[in-house]
């Protein structure tokens, strides 16, 4: 249809702001987070999930195509329209009518336009916590549908482990509504639609709500620093520290000596703490939801971990610090490793017994594909993750980064039997590398769940079939 | 296919052991574990991932009806063959060509045909356990598939939340096997199959192994039976108890009055440590992976935190003892209820905040019902599970008992937003009522993933759609 004839009938129902069809306002909406910009016919934002169910069926009726977009964090550019310009934006920013914690259920049911960190505003004073820590601070909706994990999922685990229910609206039949907002630990009839909903990256329908599990909050943590020989050494640490510290390990952050390099020499305050940049090095977080006045002392027990370890020689040197301050560093990475140069970044994993020998692997890979390249990996060790980072001149052939990123993910997913998107998810971006890496079977199912859920292929710019 | 003629096939590569045809070799197949028994045309029993495609693609093809079993210690008849003796058995429990653990990465690889216990009999020695406590010693294919629960989903999730990939075999393509031994914590590729075995009952295909995460074993732990006036009371300490005890809190059991009294009665040396039955009791257990020696004390913090209580009122009596003596009695109620007459079982759930209202709701309507039943609930309170069993007359009318379920589900479900089978699942027992409580929408859902996996409708007997 027209689209400034369907713009006139949305506007009629959402208002002047809920429809923005200028340059200037669809302009932030275009935008990616790390690639290149589409362009959208309009964006629309609706308020509740009645103008949602309405706008969804409006748009499968027009037979419009659509990409939904929450905070547009995401990293592979599931939620960034096409750069043609054949689809609308569907943000469900503006969805905020329910923000409901129940502190005996210890559970909060949110709508998918609120912020991770406006759900842990108002969790903050009842003494709960969603635990899931990004670099990002994205919309609940896009966490449900990216299935996101972050640095503590290894205590905590990622979105799915804490999802208790979930609503979404489907393209088919057009703007059904679908799921619930139990808040149910356990109910096992069947289909969920949180299972559906849950890391699909919105192929199959927009998520309007989560029900999500909420944690005590931690009231004490000691954090450290620690430099190691190789990531070997380091994989010996993870396994010694849960077995030390159980339950209360939750971080264990791998950074490579040249990420220390590069955020020591680009980010002011966040300088490497070590008298020299160490050959690899562990962000590492002990925390509790009992106060340090129970008894429990986990720095002190952290240091009594750490001086055994540097007695047996794997760990070189050690701080603990203000948790802020290292973690800053731990933050720092991925900007200051971009503001060197052309960044290519890696979001794989593997089994935490196979990262030493694929790192090492998939370096010299890396070497000699590239051999001006600049390595600065880090990852979620403790939870197999590796993002592994680097900067190649600006001048190198687009077939050669391809090359790459086909060596990589082959290596990966191939010879280690790893993910080549441990965390960021599918999207336009490693769409190919999707298809490449995923078999017959697995797409065909996904193909009768796109037929069904979206015979006409409106909805987003992600097909896992 | 004539049934004899088969066999011999089927003999012909699985052996005389892999194939049992006569009444007393089918006979362990066919009974149930609450229910009535069924009657197969015959069992069968591959011992490798080979045979058990081969078995697959011969029965799809002669168009053979045929239920997947594990250990059959399921509670809604999803595992037993239809009475009327059109199916086959196809038993997993020979199934055990691997038993992985990967100590470093902290994860098991198990064959469908392995039990919960041998799996933690194996990690063990390497200080690891795979923490879902049941009643029952089920096969891991049969946990997979039912998506079990238990006691101690409150600290270590059931087991969705520590599934990290499944291997299966469907019926269509037939004999097709799908999915990973993937031990990887992040894996954000879309579907995951896992997700699709995971609590559907056996409905979609055949579970041959999974992928665990493992938990470190705890070293210490605490156990107490408390008492308490009502269960609103019981459900107030679980929010204290997470608030003072944090990520201790391994399990919280409620448990009535009644239901201590029979188990006082009915069963020897599991006697009620109170002077007189409660009106209702909870059992809590606070653990840790961390020795005492560390200086981490839980005993101690459990019993400062029950003395606070004590004071406030909230805790009537409190026996701190021998952990085993405590889970005896609980352990113990099932049977003992149904041994002093005819048992009618639920197993419900709603929202903690809910269980209170719920309760009392419930058993008026009982009541209501059948004056002479005699309600001896217990449940995973901190999960807002409920097994509201009941003993009644034995001359019941069969129709007065469906009204009874009727009116209970139609309450747990309509009035509370809760489940109707928290964690039992979905099989022949429960059908009609998933048929009444599922909406259109999911068991459309349901019918196209039947379609594509099944289109013949060979496999189980569960419907979801």
């Amino acid at each position: 249809m027209n689209p400034e004839m369907l713009a006139t009938k949305f506007r009629l129902r959402l208002g002047d702001k809920g429809v923005l069809m200028s340059d200037i306002g669809r302009k932030p909406y275009e935008s990616s987070a790390r690639h290149r910009s589409g362009k959208a016919i309009g964006v629309l934002r609706p308020q509740t999930t009645d103008d949602l169910c309405w706008v969804v069926e409006q748009l499968a009726s027009a037979g419009e195509s659509f990409v939904t977009q929450g905070a547009a964090s995401g990293l592979v550019g599931a939620a960034t329209p096409h750069s043609t310009g054949f689809q609308w934006v569907l943000s469900t920013m503006r969805l905020k009518e329910k923000l409901v914690i129940d502190p005996i259920n210890r559970s909060a049911t949110v709508s998918a336009g609120y912020r991770l960190s406006e759900l842990n505003l108002a969790a903050e004073p009842l003494g709960l916590t969603f635990p899931i820590d990004l670099g990002a601070d994205p919309s609940i909706g896009g966490m449900v549908s990216t299935n996101t994990g972050g640095s503590r999922l290894i205590r905590f685990g990622g979105v799915r482990e804490n999802l208790l229910a979930t609503q979404g609206v489907l393209v088919n039949p057009p703007g059904q509504q679908v799921g619930s907002s139990r808040g149910l630990r356990k109910n096992n009839t069947g289909i969920e639609w949180s299972q559906l909903f849950a890391g699909t990256f919105g192929a199959f329908g927009i998520v309007s709500e989560a029900t999500l599990k909420l944690h005590p909050i931690q009231r004490q943590s000691a954090t450290a620093l620690v430099a190691v020989d190789s990531v070997a050494t380091a994989i010996s640490l993870v396994v010694s520290l849960e077995s030390d510290m159980g339950e209360f390990v939750s971080a264990f952050e791998g950074i490579s000596g040249n990420a220390l390099r590069v955020v020591a020499a680009h980010t002011p305050g966040a300088t490497c703490p070590f008298e020299s940049i160490p050959e690899y090095a562990v962000l590492l977080e002990v925390s509790s939801a009992i106060p340090v006045s129970s008894g429990l002392n986990l720095e002190a027990m952290l240091m009594a971990w750490m001086e055994r370890e540097m007695d047996r020689g794997s760990i070189q040197d050690a701080v603990i610090d203000k948790p802020l301050q290292l973690w800053r560093i731990r933050h720092a990475i991925s900007e200051s490793v971009q503001s060197t140069g052309r960044l290519i970044a890696f979001d794989v994993s593997v089994k935490r017994s196979d990262i030493a020998n694929f790192r090492a692997h998939a370096i010299t890979a890396i070497e000699h594909l590239i051999p001006t390249a600049y390595v600065c990996d880090f990852g979620h060790l403790g939870d197999g993750g590796v993002h592994l980072n680097m900067v190649i001149p600006d001048e190198t052939h687009p077939e050669l980064i391809e090359e790459l990123r086909t060596t990589i993910y082959d290596l990966v997913v191939g010879e280690y039997d790893g993910s080549f998107s441990a965390e960021h998810g599918i999207g336009p971006y490693n769409q190919t590398h999707y298809a490449r890496h995923t078999d017959a079977i697995t797409r065909s199912l996904a193909h009768t769940l796109h037929q069904h859920l979206d015979p006409s292929r409106l909805l987003g710019n992600v097909q896992l079939d």
